[in-house]
């Protein structure tokens, strides 16, 4: 019996070879640039998948809230860092996690330094979120008077120990080529060795720690950095294919979609498959509009390579349209089952709440465990 | 204790007494103009919400998924409709359900009838999807020959019922004002009522079900209708509001999100909050830009207007951007609530997956159970 054949419902499917191969490859890297590889575990959120990492050597990693660094620690992870501003109102939860864990906080604030000093009371390590150029959150690189005090705020806070500058590029998601990438890359490199010039002689211990998966996958120079956090990569998806991170065939997951009716006067396929799903994050098309995913016609190993010219035009809550060519349509029958290579990997993963190996396995999700 | 003080994490805020009102404003509609209401349960897919409806006379619902069938009739719902085409990949739970239940199913092809009754032995009833202008799925009105190929189907399919034509008017989203509106109904009544003249001879039992939140919020003329199927109008939200079809302060939810830094240097303020709790539809705005939710202060009894020009701007994973004016940002700060009333509250519920009400009580969505 193959896996598809247990497939009633939308199910994404995931390619643990496909994936092992993009955590082997970010891991060669790593170590060949001689840097430390802390992974972002968002991507995924899932135990079995973080037991490859183990397999792979792997042992810090990264998450974004606190409820994946509790998951994480359930299962055995030692040193995880929380890649988001901290969340006062868990404090609770932070103390009770520094009790267990080596946990690595990020501030954006002098005040948030502050607030650890005064009620928290477990050592943790603070990285300070550094602004090179997002604009989401953290402290522009050349705001040298908020940095310094920050860095006052942290000499005065005896318990917890100051790590270095935490930076997210994630302007590098504007980028369609690597050319573009490498100037981000290049100029997050020179702001963030701009920082430890200024600090380290105060603080020699200071470290530098980056990570967008597309700088992760594209680039080789990341001299100066202690540490890399991407996350995407395990996976991939459509928008790290568009902005040149990765090939179509470094995909590892799969949404598999029942088709439930047929439109031969439009070329349109309806599927069991909507935003409920594969969330809604659009890819952007040369023509100005946007589609929801690559249709990959399943089989007893996975999927193949896109059907050309047949995409998923339009999702509502659980609908979604494919629409093809004349040549294609007949491939599609009421009943079957068709796969989508999703935009946007970790949102969709996060709405699948699980995943389905290509041997029937049922590998967790953190968004479907009920605590 | 304020049921402010238990939120830590970005949790959905339903006022019970809002989605009372809406529920009883088109119950009251339903029955002045007598017509059956079976309202859409995808919007709130809570059991504790479905109670609410049964006291207001409520008995007959629909849903979109064999899932929701299942949650609901296991919370004692013995009439369903499962508005959505025939998933043949379920036969087995679909017959299970259609030996505890009244189910109604939707087809929408003569193939789906056959395959009906060559595979599923206990009756069901059966609805025909019609396209009335919406594009999406279902046999246009106006292609009798493929209609009259599902109705000769039909009439040689004994076990199962006939009931008539089933239609959603999702065109009616593109609305912005109730002239719109009213010109979408008045095509989808015209339409309806011509299926059935040429229909009622042979099938005198047929019936006619439509059932857009738009129009069922604004109009009142439902004439040769025999139901209405609106979901959304339990919670409404930023698009029909949009739409004209609610006022903001009929919005019955709202997420709660936790301030976690400041950036006044551009009056931003940065929310735990991201697309995993928002999902990611965008409401269009005059200039031509989108934005993700309105930001509104929490109070010990809910929740206040709008702040004016208060937005939440982008998403991304965990992280939501408001973007504020100079007088109204030193309203945030950091370890504080604020709520944002979302854009689409079907979705946002159901990456939720599960509400807490102004009581401090908490309340189920199906997304939220492990079955």
């Amino acid at each position: 019996m193959s896996f598809l054949d247990q497939i009633t419902e939308p199910t994404l499917l995931l390619n643990e070879q496909i994936a092992r191969t993009n955590l082997h490859r970010m891991a060669e890297k790593a170590k060949r640039q001689n840097v430390k590889l802390r992974p972002h575990f968002k991507t995924h959120q899932s135990w079995q998948v973080g037991e490859w990492f183990k397999e792979a050597g792997i042992s810090a990693i990264t998450v974004s809230s606190v409820k994946m660094a509790q998951y994480f620690a359930r299962h055995g992870w030692q040193d995880i860092t929380i890649a988001f501003p901290l969340n006062r109102r868990q404090l609770p939860q932070i103390a009770e996690l520094a009790q267990q864990i080596t946990l690595n906080l990020t501030v954006t604030s002098a005040d948030d330094v502050a607030f650890l000093r005064e009620h928290l009371s477990t050592p943790v390590n603070i990285w300070i979120k550094a602004d090179t150029g997002y604009g989401r959150t953290g402290i522009k690189t050349e705001d040298t008077a908020v940095l310094d005090a920050v860095l006052q705020e942290l000499a005065q806070t005896k318990q917890h120990t100051f790590l270095g500058f935490l930076a997210h590029a994630g302007h590098s998601y504007k980028a369609r080529n690597h050319k573009s990438i490498a100037a981000i890359h290049q100029d997050t490199l020179t702001k963030m060795r701009g920082l430890k010039e200024r600090y380290v002689g105060t603080w020699p211990q200071l470290q530098l720690s980056i990570g967008d998966t597309p700088s992760c996958s594209i680039m080789e120079d990341f001299s100066g950095m202690d540490e890399i956090r991407p996350g995407n990569f395990v996976f991939y998806d459509l928008m790290q294919n568009l902005i040149s991170s990765c090939r179509l065939e470094d995909i590892a997951v799969a949404m598999a979609c029942p088709v439930v009716a047929l439109h031969p006067d439009r070329n349109e396929v309806i599927l069991y498959g909507g935003s409920v799903h594969f969330s809604k994050d659009a890819l952007p098309q040369a023509d100005g509009g946007v589609i929801f995913g690559l249709v990959v016609p399943l089989t007893e190993n996975g999927w193949e390579a896109p059907l050309p010219a047949t995409t998923l035009i339009s999702l509502s809550q659980e609908h979604g349209i494919v629409r093809t060519t004349p040549e294609l349509f007949s491939q599609f029958k009421i009943g079957g089952l068709v796969g989508v290579l999703p935009v946007h990997s970790c949102l969709t993963a996060d709405v699948a709440k699980s995943y389905l190996t290509l041997n029937g396995e049922r590998l967790e999700h953190l968004s479907g465990v009920v605590v």
